[in-house]
């Protein structure tokens, strides 16, 4: 397709998204909830048609060399897609976050002046080879009010084309606009730069997926973006630690799972108990199969650890591996987060109430932990019912982002004739 | 100035911003308070300083043949800079947004989640020579808790750089971390450019000025960006407008300060009432020296009128000068102002339930008003003291923004050795 030809067709998508956001924006709650229903009963039924497409895209995918983690993130099952029209379900049963009066107060002159929650508008997600991501994304935009132009990864096309039609004709049948759900079928890159400028359209991306992408969005939109992203976590056990507490914490948060970005990276560990928690802290690790790069004291500690070198404390393993260093004290271990950290999650292990204190006033990051693991940090874990992502912006939304973060708000004014002095 | 001179020198005071932010996040109330009085006694004590610096900013703009309009927001004098100092005082009086917790609660295992308000971090403010903008936005951004780097029009150097001194060491001086006040005294543009993708560093752009400032801004950042701007605001008579209220709204939203965002532009009426309506309100308006710019049933009706053409119903006028259309229904009302407004502030003159209600839900702008005028939309008529802006973007802040829209929240989780299963 010409370059023209793209940008035509991503904007001619954009525009039904757009016309349809005007009706979305006060659909009635119950029209929302029965399409959201109606969409996860024809998942159900049209699981051989998804499935067909899906097989196409993990053929083509094998063919193509991709990887096996790649192929598994693609790959459709019906249990799968049992769990995509289960998420719809619980997304229906939550509670229309569009029309709450968040604030509303009376003014010396009568005004009453309130605001009212509101959708966004038109969302634009951007994101790799997850069919889930469609379904979710497209659900929680549509009970936001938001109208959704999706953009996944092309090795997902044939399985994101079917879900696509398969949710946007259950969708428009229960009442929904036409054009709330808009997919761009264009696996040239060249639509993800349309999306990136088109203000006119979208209200808001939010890139979905590794390093890179997030990075291309970042730095080449012009449309406002919610970034999702990278989480070099840290666990610091106190002096004050309980230290059985402490091992079960770190344990957790690097292991339950590894390839999350809210998994601890770093352990800090106060000098005065790193003998009597390190070495056994590290031997249940090992048995987990953990790799550590630790400092000099952690290599005393810890005779096998590997040394870590300055990269590794600012390092994303994504995987089974841990760096730790001993510190003097908490100020240390602040700095430390301070300095290396991506202000995504941090968590502390104290009976100190001082030390608590600080840690929670002191870390600037979207979540701060006082004993619990930082594998929290999740909308469904803090009890949003569902998630979008994880904000690691500060701007709008940060950390975990529920249907309110996909709602803004305006001011209503009610007034009796009133004229400014 | 070399580019890199210009690099080198913005990311350094950038770098102090930055420095300066981590202890600011939680510098205590009274600090904060004390620092803003101290600020505003010392513009007032430093008044001749400040003025002989902005003598030689007027002096140069006067050789330079800066229109009257800038060379009077350019001008400073003892009551101006009284005013400014006032403006510390009133933010010195209002609550500390920081560490409110918004809301907290508990999960089914314990966790004790909750949302604490904090500081953006670093707030980069590009404006152009108001040098009044230089007082409001450090005030504000300090109370806050947060950096400020500021970026003044080239005409107001002298001015910002006296001004930046003075405010900048009282601040010092009464605790508050050397750095949270910083000034870019480059006048090369470039200086901008580097600003804009400064990432590591700022957390947020507010660019204040014109609309060129603002594409400029949006176009070229990568820094998170709230965006100020332009307002297409309407008023809608309806056929159940009690027309002399109808009238005293008009003529305020147009009139009482016709230069700014928040004034109406466009002047929608019903049909029914049209009649009865705009021949004596465009008397009123022509009296106060306004020029209406009609449709052709609005010609009929006020024959003095100019045509309007299709450029006119998107026109910011900022002006003395009206169009005017008669419409045929709501309906009509809503889609002129869904086609042409720029979601800014919106009113309604009726007395029915049902038009108003309609009104309220589906005109999507910051501001949607019932029966006054639209230039109510500012900070302090809506009661938040002071402002920093009015953000026409959905994203993070919409419409006025006080003191919490320079905030965000981050998740505080305590818990008891919680782990995820």
């Amino acid at each position: 397709m010409s370059e023209d030809g793209v940008r035509e067709t991503v904007i001619a998508k954009a525009a039904r998204a757009k016309e349809a956001a005007r009706r979305l924006a006060y659909l009635p709650t119950n029209v929302k909830n029965e399409a959201l229903l109606a969409m996860a009963r024809s998942l159900e039924e049209r699981t051989p048609f998804i499935l067909e497409a899906n097989a196409q895209d993990v053929e083509a995918g094998r063919a193509k060399g991709l990887s096996r983690a790649l192929i598994d993130r693609l790959l459709l099952t019906e249990a799968r897609i049992a769990e995509m029209a289960e998420g719809l379900r619980v997304v229906a049963g939550l509670p229309d976050p569009v029309g709450e009066i968040v604030s509303m107060w009376t003014r010396p002159n009568g005004l009453l002046v309130g605001r009212m929650r509101v959708p966004l508008g038109v969302i634009g997600i951007i994101y790799e080879a997850r069919p889930n991501v469609t379904v979710d994304a497209a659900g929680l935009c549509l009970k936001a009010g938001n109208a959704v132009v999706l953009r996944g990864g092309s090795e997902a096309l044939n399985s994101n084309l079917a879900i696509t039609r398969v949710i946007a004709k259950a969708a428009t049948a229960a009442g929904v606009p036409d054009g709330a759900i808009e997919f761009i079928d264009v696996t040239d890159r060249a639509a993800v730069n349309v999306m990136l400028r088109l203000n006119d359209y979208l209200d808001v991306l939010i890139p979905r997926g590794g390093a890179g992408l997030i990075k291309t969005v970042v730095e080449n939109a012009t449309v406002p973006v919610i970034e999702t992203g990278v989480g070099n976590c840290h666990v610091y056990v106190d002096k004050d630690a309980d230290l059985a507490m402490a091992e079960a914490v770190v344990i957790n948060a690097k292991c339950q799972r590894p390839g999350v970005c809210n998994a601890a990276e770093t352990l800090l560990v106060h000098q005065d108990v790193a003998e009597a928690f390190l070495p056994s802290a590290a031997e249940k690790l090992r048995e987990r199969g953990v790799t550590i790069r630790g400092c000099p004291r952690t290599q005393e500690l810890v005779p096998w650890a590997e040394p870590a070198t300055e990269e590794d404390w600012a390092t994303e393993y994504l995987d089974l591996i841990l760096a730790v260093r001993v510190v003097a004290s908490l100020d240390e271990a602040l700095d430390h987060i301070y300095r290396y950290g991506t202000k995504h999650s941090e968590a502390i292990v104290t009976n100190n109430y001082s030390s608590a204190r600080r840690f929670v006033t002191e870390v600037d990051a979207a979540a701060v932990y006082v004993n619990a693991s930082t594998r929290f940090t999740d909308g469904g874990q803090f009890g949003f019912g569902a998630e979008i992502g994880i904000s690691t912006q500060k701007l709008h939304a940060r950390g975990p982002m529920g249907l309110k973060e996909l709602t803004t708000t305006k001011f209503v004014i009610f007034g009796e004739g009133q004229v400014r002095q």
